[in-house]
């Protein structure tokens, strides 16, 4: 299985709750860290270390640092990048998620928060253009279906270390175990 | 293919664009409309009649009404009630999807924006709890992906009645359809 970092291009505060939620989707769907680039947020810094010291890791949140470095360095280690937009080839009606298994590369996942340079497109920043479905709607769900698709489910039963909570999944009610001192 | 409407529980003021991501992944993976129970807000109205009225539908949807009615009126039409949540039945480790789809029933799908009231966990409630993995995420991603895997990826080249933009497909680049008069 392809090791995966997500790239979040064009964090603003504004954006603070969603790009939240898109690091919390790349941890819980299988992703090893996120970079925010050319932004900082120490507030998101926060809530991701609370959620790795609880809930277990690894993951890894990075800020800062322009695009372009990071995608070069990203390629120039042999990895590939994939980005994840509406106007790229449709997940469930093309051959992209199987010819993005066969390189076998690592890959960098990059969503956007808003309208994303037109050069994300290009042969030269992106590998890979992927369409969750071409119809507009939200970079997490976006992200957490292609992950979903990439590692074909197994993320999902993936075990964290140094986990201080556990949920026993329930039919009804909630079960939720906390490590205790033996 | 069952009927699936989106319940929207718990939405307040500041979470509107995260309600605009759950109700526009509603649209596109599949749910044939949405429902803000207990809240009203015109904003995100006239956002989902925007992409309505260019990429088609149909989609509804509606605002208020409390939730307890909203779920009441769903069972005694004959649907069946899910509602997603970290502490549900791991979709990927256990068979509840499976059996949601042996009910041949149409679903209402409750997400909520923050934590919900414990009955919603109970059998009066819901008449199944699923998780998307048992991490804490986003209410975006799991209703993406539970959708993505109760359609089985046929939603993703559904086609949207009355569409005014069409994107069509690219490896590169992007190409966007805009429908003219003939």
């Amino acid at each position: 299985m392809p090791k995966v970092v997500v790239l979040r291009w064009g964090h603003r505060q504004r954006d603070e709750r969603l790009t939240t939620h898109v690091a919390l989707t790349a941890r819980a769907m299988g992703a090893v860290g996120i970079i925010l680039t050319d932004a900082k947020d120490e507030k998101i810094q926060r809530t991701i270390n609370e959620v790795v010291k609880n809930w277990g890791g690894p993951f890894f949140f990075q800020m800062g640092g322009p695009w372009k470095t990071v995608l070069k360095n990203w390629r120039t280690e042999g990895g590939a990048v994939v980005h994840l937009t509406a106007y790229g080839e449709n997940i469930q009606t093309s051959n992209v998620i199987q010819r993005i298994q066969a390189t076998e590369k690592d890959l960098m996942v990059i969503v956007g928060s808003r309208k994303v340079p037109s050069e994300f497109f290009s042969s030269e920043v992106s590998d890979f253009n992927v369409a969750i479905g071409n119809q507009p709607h939200s970079e997490c769900s976006s992200l957490a279906v292609f992950l979903d698709r990439l590692f074909q489910g197994k993320e999902l039963f993936k075990e964290f270390e140094n986990a201080r909570l556990r949920i026993v999944p329930q039919k009804h009610g909630k079960k939720l175990f906390r490590k205790s001192k033996v």
